[in-house]
């Protein structure tokens, strides 16, 4: 109403599969002013000259056009939440053509694979999956004393971004108590909102969750954290020279000495990078029974070596780096493609961008 | 402070199986002023004269002792949700010992082997669990297109009791929809509020988290439920003569039909009893992909024979009739009796009163 109409738009979208029919009509549903054009393309590989001529929005996982190519287009839009795999491309160097992420959409899926695996683990999933492929009615005595619940209990987020807040969100729901650490500092309520995108109805956009906030980048900092009486320490941090093999033997320990729980040791969850653990001492740590369990959607190496002694620690569930996955990956990307290119149109500024001049 | 010290309390425990030293001294902590004895019984058996004499405190599953001897006693706390096992006995009818249930204490187990079960089938569980067994790093392309998550999804909660509301507040902090359905309509702020005894940090205490409250006894209203486009049907009702077999072939296949969700077919959770749905029907259902899975705790008959073919029903998960379990049952019914001997002292009303002109 008084509004200009809506440009014609040219939306292209680059990736190396297929993607299912629903998904590119739901890209058509939210850019009825566009037209799409799916292009599958080897990872990596330039975007074709004639497409990327056209195209006046771009979406792309690992491909970017030339520069020369690109002087229609208004927005680059990233399936990934980082641009570290396309840092060297000339389009970043050479042009202002403003970038958005993904960032965000990442924590539903990996909060749900987080807590499923702590309850397959606290109600004896495995037990009762084994015992129906059995047809075995196991008694109650198998389940009474082993099973418990999250009620109460403490889980530590080593890295309190989107997807910590989503987890955040969920043990709060479950009656647990949520503590959350930063690198930095955050003691101002306007250091604890969350600026990226947001999943509507999910995370913890006001950082009002964690019952208290710790930070640091020293071992000091880090121990101080796993000596809160967690009973379930989650690995949200993005990799770095000072974060490889941050948690290893002596964090273990001082988790496991200070859990405050009579029945069951703390159990980590990994889902930022295998070589953030010392993967070793956490295999020794299961064994040992310093720990409950552990639940790693990331390893060191990836993939596993068939031969790894990892895949048979005690009380460990591996999942091969998917948990982030999913079938609603690709139109909340989109989402977040929509949302940006109404406030461009607005003038506004967007959501996720990524600032050439900070390198983030 | 100016209050007369809380008089000496015997407190006595009947269990049919004997309690870890943890738990016992779990009692002992929350009643400093009682002498605390614990005995353990056969199931049903009269709770013995001089035990039964002593106590001022009894808390049973069970037993109950002959009104004779209950001379003493000022409540008798149950471990159970409801009194339907103890009705016939003597001390119900002739005594006016206060009687309290542990109702209100099963929705966080509950609620968590609930949507373990959920996440299970839409995150690939089983499948992630087989192949690292088989120490078998599996490729993306097996986890993409068939993986998803909750968000936006909907659940319909037929019987929104303690239960379901705390699957109701995981549900809503999975980003998912709610819908309430109860047999009585619930029209009211008052009317909606769960007036039981609530775990702490759980549950939906004002029945705030439903988008719309739905009810009704007749096949219409459960109709018009089923109706609501669901993506998940959590069974929560009490079986009774009008609730046997409520869950049948046309139920399942309207269900199906009204399913908004292009991917997956709706699956359904159990946790009420095996015979408030028709099971052949939903192994029909199951087969004919009507429905995507389905989560039981509960069957018909129970223990479910070995040679029963709901044990093979594709994507269905039966565990024995063990949600509710674990090691904070008896401390949470616990907190339930400490709870109702100060307010007995204060002369303030119970929580979980059994009403004995009412039968519940």
């Amino acid at each position: 109403m008084g509004e200009a109409p809506a440009p014609k738009e040219h939306l292209l979208i680059v990736f190396f599969r297929d993607q299912p029919t629903a998904q590119l009509e739901y890209v058509q549903r939210k850019f009825p002013e566009a037209e799409v054009t799916f292009h599958k393309i080897k990872m990596g590989a330039p975007v074709p000259k004639e497409l990327a001529q056209k195209a006046t929005l771009l979406v792309t996982f690992t491909n970017l056009p030339n520069p020369e190519d690109a002087q229609n287009l208004k927005l680059i839009h990233t399936f990934s939440a980082g641009l570290d795999h396309l840092l060297g491309h000339p389009i970043l160097q050479s042009t202002n053509i403003p970038i958005s992420t993904s960032s965000g959409i990442h924590g539903p899926p990996i909060a749900e694979w987080a807590v499923m695996n702590w309850m397959v683990a606290s109600r004896k999933f495995i037990e009762s999956y084994e015992a129906q492929r059995a047809h075995r009615w196991a008694s109650v005595n198998e389940y009474f004393d082993g099973l418990s619940d999250q009620v109460g209990k403490r889980v530590g987020i080593l890295g309190y971004g989107s997807i910590g807040r989503q987890i955040a969100r969920v043990s709060a729901a479950l009656g647990m108590t949520v503590y959350a650490y930063t690198a930095s500092p955050r003691t101002t309520p306007e250091s604890r909102r969350d600026n990226g995108y947001i999943v509507p109805g999910t995370g913890d956009a006001d950082g009002s969750i964690p019952v208290s906030w710790h930070h640091g980048t020293d071992k000091a900092s880090i121990h101080s954290f796993l000596s809160l009486g967690l009973d379930h320490l989650v690995i949200a941090i993005p990799l770095t020279p000072q974060t490889t093999k941050l948690i290893g033997a002596e964090e273990f320990a001082l988790l496991s000495a200070k859990s405050t729980n009579p029945y069951t040791k703390p159990y980590v969850t990994n889902i930022a990078r295998g070589k953030v653990i010392d993967q070793d001492a956490l295999i020794a740590s299961l064994k040992s029974g310093e720990l409950s369990g552990a639940a790693v959607d990331v390893t060191d190496p990836e993939p596993l070596p068939e031969d790894h002694p990892l895949w048979d620690a005690p009380n460990v569930h591996i999942s091969p780096h998917v948990s982030s996955l999913g079938r609603e990956y690709f139109p909340r990307s989109v989402d977040i493609l929509r949302l940006n290119v109404d406030r461009l149109r607005k003038g506004e500024e967007m959501v996720n961008e990524y600032k050439r001049e900070k390198g983030y």
